[in-house]
């Protein structure tokens, strides 16, 4: 059996939310939480059941050791992590928006230990052949500082390698790159991949797509990376998947009283990965159906990381919506 | 003039709740609350008006003293209270949901001061004709322990015997005791109740009524029960009633926008009983309206206690909810 | 180019709210706010990019200072307060409400220092052509006291004689004084207004209009009031505006997720005044839009403050609602 | 048996203290607390276990409800109290100090529902020969407002026609009325009293005093009311007492770890009185030790309420100081 | 080299302190912390670098997972620890005491998981020569049920038989046991102890030895317990320590500023075993000073568990106390 | 009359403190507290009454737009303040400490605005004859980067020729430079300078003068700075000041209870320049008083900023400290 399910890389964050509802301009009191697209994903698979481990580099001070202690806590293996007394841990300052007024996100990452990390950080010998199943992370790591591309593109070289499978979310930020510059970026890692996801809305643009429809797009992709099992959000409107073979399914969205929006995307790929690894699901429609579900679930709750079981997620799967969120179990 | 309108039986709780919206099993900070379902309807009938008396038995620490200074607080009275060194105050833990996310409740009552509350601690002198009009408790007393069910057995008994009215709320939980459990506990003294409480979906599971629509199980109660007013919640779509002359009354739910769900049914009871016994209305209709508003406006406060004033039901008796949540008079 | 754009003349208040959404009657943490009608708007004017100062008196302790900081951190220029060490700072609590519970808000306001403020203390040199292009202040000022009546009509009398414009806001509240005292005090300074501002629920009832449409009491105001432009907010159903000429305008409400409603009013004002003034819009159909634009938002804002900044209020009227308010850029 | 112990009559407060240590100034949340000292003088009263009843006069809203369902709380009849529509409940902002800065206090009581009690709004049936044994107000409710003077001294003189015996304690403040209307505006009330409380500090000034040390004070107070049994505080130094026969004693303060010194002398007034009435002690040596004890408890904790137990007063009187802060029986 | 170098077993507690320095009577808010006497120590020791494991059983809900959370959080491995889906967390009450007030706990541990711990729980393959290189416990576990002292008594005779150390903390806790109960019930563990802990308070009524001196006492236990280490706590005066062969040690206390007591002697049993495990020091005095380092600096942290750093306890075991608590590098 | 008394430079900081008084380590809410040396200086003067401009260069988001406020709710001018939409707003952790465990700062200030603030970036027409009466900055802003050295000795130079006094607080920082970088970039602003602060145990290590008396470190001073009067700070000993005719005085602190250590030195410089510039005083003895007066008041306040009144200060400067920090002036 092999050591890891899954290993993942990234950027680890902190994120601060003002408390009582202030804008972020008159606040005073705030509240923390752990965050990172990699790392929320990482945190979903562990919590629902698999055998995770974390690849970044951290600054070893009390914020270091309060994002490890967080990982530790759920369950994700953070042996791999590389310490250093230089740089710092990244943080971002978050906003709750209420329509018209969207969430207002101020990111301070720059600098950030993870973004000197270099190939020759990667633990040595993880990558080897059996020792995980799949490698996971995201376009961020790829946009983080091009010392950051390198040592991902190489994670991932390392891990095809090894005979693992590659996992990849496009994940697409605008203040970290253009879409042209992701798009160029992206390319060599995505002929790689084994699982692709992408938002509906990303890859019109990244791809030049115009107004294709959801359809069209995931045909586009399996067009593009027919290697790969390719998963499209489209936000209220559920996701797609294509398989290598060509078959496609669609999953209407959950619906959820949202509570905070931010870390649905990597939800998403960890209920995904998770049905697909662990449940002997044979078809990326059952994939699909958990990473809605993983993803609905985490709307409801506060701050970036999936915080539910493997029993709440597997329920919303089997039973759809019909509970309603004020209801009691007692 | 009785000293008392009504004389409540149950078990007190206090309730912890997660701050800022996190889970269970992310926080650190609490909010308080006191809680438990006879107890919230005498907190209702005190603060609409009415003389109201809790039998419990508790813990004599700072918790114990907190329950007993909130219900002081908001008109209860609280002499007849047995004070025990021994055991524990029952609590339990309360996450909010949102949906698709039920709310999620910890119970932590077992071993409480009232579970070791015996026949003998109910207070001499009370049960005597006119010192109450009636007598209200709950399926939960029942089946929190073998020695309270004989402790409420023979409060019911006792207040029959004085010649009040007896009311008696189903209140099923299933943390508790089974459904096969709780219909054959709570039959001799459904028997023996002038007023009884029922949701649908617990009467159509105890007396195994299979599809039975709501206006068909009001009718099984009548005639299971004919000496009783026995009032139905159908959850989002309201109230029924029928008296023991057979005629029915149906009250549309008032529309709300819930910040907490709990506490709704015993704000139902304690607004139903304030009109039965204090309104001067000759008919069940009455009384499931001022119920219904009870229970309506219970959702829009914090905790489990119906916080709200006479005045506040009555005017959404009188209205309706012709008032945006937003409103503001000034 | 004038020292001002706008002079605004109010009552500064603090405004405590229970935190953790308790009720009043349990609350032992509260959250403090800034607020005041005028202050509202003053500080709305001013994060817009407008000049704006603000007249008032203010006891001189610790809360007097606490209010004069969040005006000055806003840009509001407060030289010309008057400061001193008698009476008090004004204060009200409110309780947000869920339908059908209605927020409530218990005005303490009695014997505020500006209600003791004289014509006297009205800066002697800031009056004069040039200083400023517009005056404004809220029927609040006139029901404050008799005193703040008379020193409320010096000032628009001063600021007309200097060539001022002048921008009215009838603000009724009930709690200060009766339909029929407002009617009578606020005619003489309606007819000096060249802005002027009602709610339709208000001026149904000040002018005894019976079930008039909004259509016809913005007729009515153009009859009564020829000289000024008049915009009608009608909640929900947006807003409507006639000018001298009698033009109307009609613009319907932007929709939004209601954090905290009051406030809404002085920021409608706010944006009205800001386009009027400094967008070189020349028709009231652009001010209505951006003063209900800036109601819309304030609406999504905890507090009484219109805490926007231009850009987002600008970025709603080009763009409408098209964004939802979990939406994230990033 | 009398119905109650001690009546007392006095204005209650809410306190407003800002959170997290921050200065008013900079406050943006606030913890709120009960106070008065009459009230905190009551609730101390009735948690060492006597039957108190409190008279005032207050504004019948939510801020009206939470003091008298505090006092209701802490076992204070509130059957007396007058409640009214107008007026306000007065309140005050504490800032707590770090020497060298002071701790600031903003007394914001003016036009609360008590200064406008009058000497009719007394219940008239209470003032009865043995429906109490003892009276207690303080110089505040003389200070308050003329109308409430005379209802303070209504109060007094049907105590003592009634046959109760009289407590009153000085308790200047400056912000109230100067030393010299305090001097004449207590004289005619403190030929009453038959116990008479007052600090070392004002009695030097009340009584012009120069530098007496408190022994000639003491002196000088049994020469002026020899009908009384008076007691002195001064500070850090403990208190003395002198009976009408002349006798003194003195006690030593107990040394307390301060967490908030506001009530330490009402609660010093409640263990003196609940000592004398209570306690079978023949002599005010044992009065003052447990008036010592108590205001040294009342020291250690948070808000004006001395919310200790009898057995807590109890166990620093009989073992002195010699338990740490930090002890933990387990 | 051993998988392990401690194991400890024992109960978890959540302990719930009130916020904003309020007593538990008046408290609405709460702060959470993990808590439990071998827990504790555990942390410390994970904290301070040692491999530990922790022995318990757990309910498998959200309190038990974040106790679960915590502790790996901490680095301690939780692979051992029994699931069950009955029974209940046990948590406790803590108020934090100002002298003369001490602190205030409330326990509310009966029936907690581990309380039905039995021997069969324990893991079969844990206690192999070599798994690790000590055992620790307290005199709580052999307190808490019969059922937990059998397998407490197991685990330590097993952890003899694989050829562990055994440490034991008599830790008397006078709300489970009396000293007459823990004398005989702790007599056959201590005999096998190679490490033994108690505080000098304890040891005086646990073996009645009246007015003995510490050193006395310190005597009396090597003569009772030659084969074990004793060390001897003796408060505010320090620690003292023996070995086999009767070789004795003296430690004053560290001064500190307290903040939080409780945890205390579980962080004095982390420090000295640490360096008694891994520090190479040859004898009890380096042992005694990393326990009197550790104790204080506990003392000086929020919460029961030892928040510390190796690198704080090295600096202050090296450098003694010459640093202020406001000094602040920079 | 000059536009300004005092202009200062330097680097704004937002810090984060834990709330509840947890460690960094395991802390979820935290309290923001606008800092920043230069900055608590022209906060503390202003609030003192002076004129005080700030200069800085800032990120335009909400977090630089929250330093802005504050500033301004100070009454700093910040007019000059360069904005920008690049880099970052500067932070740093900081976590109380209590002896033996020292305050914990992380500093995460690099790459912010003010670190790329260039020459040009300085307003050209602030620095003429008259515009100031004096321009002060700390080592700091030498230290942040070598861009904000550049543009910091541009200022002083320019400060100089437009005849303005140059302040120099020397405020070295370990964790951004060496004694030996500080000596060498601090030596040629030094001999600008016309007034000069040190704390002795920075000038020990600076100017490598071994074990020399606070008496010989000034004359010391004296020695190589003739110009300029200089101030020695000695903590808890107080205070020496020489001037440029060499006379020397001292003051001893005045005893604080310490709320928050952070900022000392900075409300030392604010009320030392005070005192110099607007009271008339015309020696170094006055003018340490205020400096001292100044800093020790700061200890009792939460949070960098010297949050005082003039009335405070002078009180203090006056009276001494025969106040308690537990008085209540009522």
């Amino acid at each position: 059996m092999p050591a890891f399910d899954v290993i993942t890389l990234g950027e680890p964050l902190l994120r601060m939310t003002p408390a009582h509802l202030r804008r972020i301009e008159q606040a005073l009191s705030w509240d923390m939480h752990v965050a990172g697209s990699e790392l929320n994903t990482a945190v979903g698979l562990a919590r629902l059941g698999l055998r995770v481990g974390y690849l970044s580099r951290l600054t070893d001070n009390s914020l270091g050791r309060h994002i490890r202690a967080t990982l530790a806590g759920h369950g994700v293996v953070t042996d791999h992590i590389v310490w250093t007394n230089e740089d710092r841990v990244g943080i971002f300052y978050m906003e709750q928006g209420a329509a018209p007024r969207a969430s207002q996100v101020i990111y301070d990452r720059a600098g950030s230990a993870v973004s000197n990390m270099r190939p020759d950080d990667l633990p040595r010998d993880l990558f080897v052949p059996y020792a995980a199943r799949l490698f996971h992370t995201t376009g961020i790591s790829l946009a983080v500082s091009p010392l950051l591309y390198e040592t991902t593109r190489a994670a991932i070289q390392r891990a095809k390698e090894a005979g693992w499978r590659v996992s990849f979310d496009i994940n697409y930020r605008s203040k970290l790159w253009s879409y042209e510059q992701a798009a160029v970026g992206c390319q060599p890692l995505l002929e790689l991949a084994d699982v692709l996801f992408t938002p509906y809305r990303d890859a019109i643009r990244l791809w030049a797509l115009g107004d294709a429809t959801p359809e069209q797009v995931l045909g586009e992709l399996h067009a593009r990376y027919p290697q790969a099992v390719c998963a499209l959000t489209v936000g209220a409107d559920g996701a797609l998947a294509v398989d290598p073979a060509g078959q496609t399914w669609q999953q209407p969205a959950f619906s959820a009283q949202v509570v905070d929006r931010i870390g649905g995307g990597d939800a998403f790929s960890a209920g995904f990965l998770y049905a697909l690894l662990a449940r002997g699901d044979t078809n990326a429609g059952e994939w699909l159906r958990w990473g809605t579900a993983a993803a609905a679930l985490k709307y409801t709750i506060m701050g970036d990381l999936p915080l539910f079981t493997q029993a709440e997620v597997a329920a919303l799967v089997e039973t759809g919506e019909k509970r309603a969120g004020g209801d009691v179990v007692r």
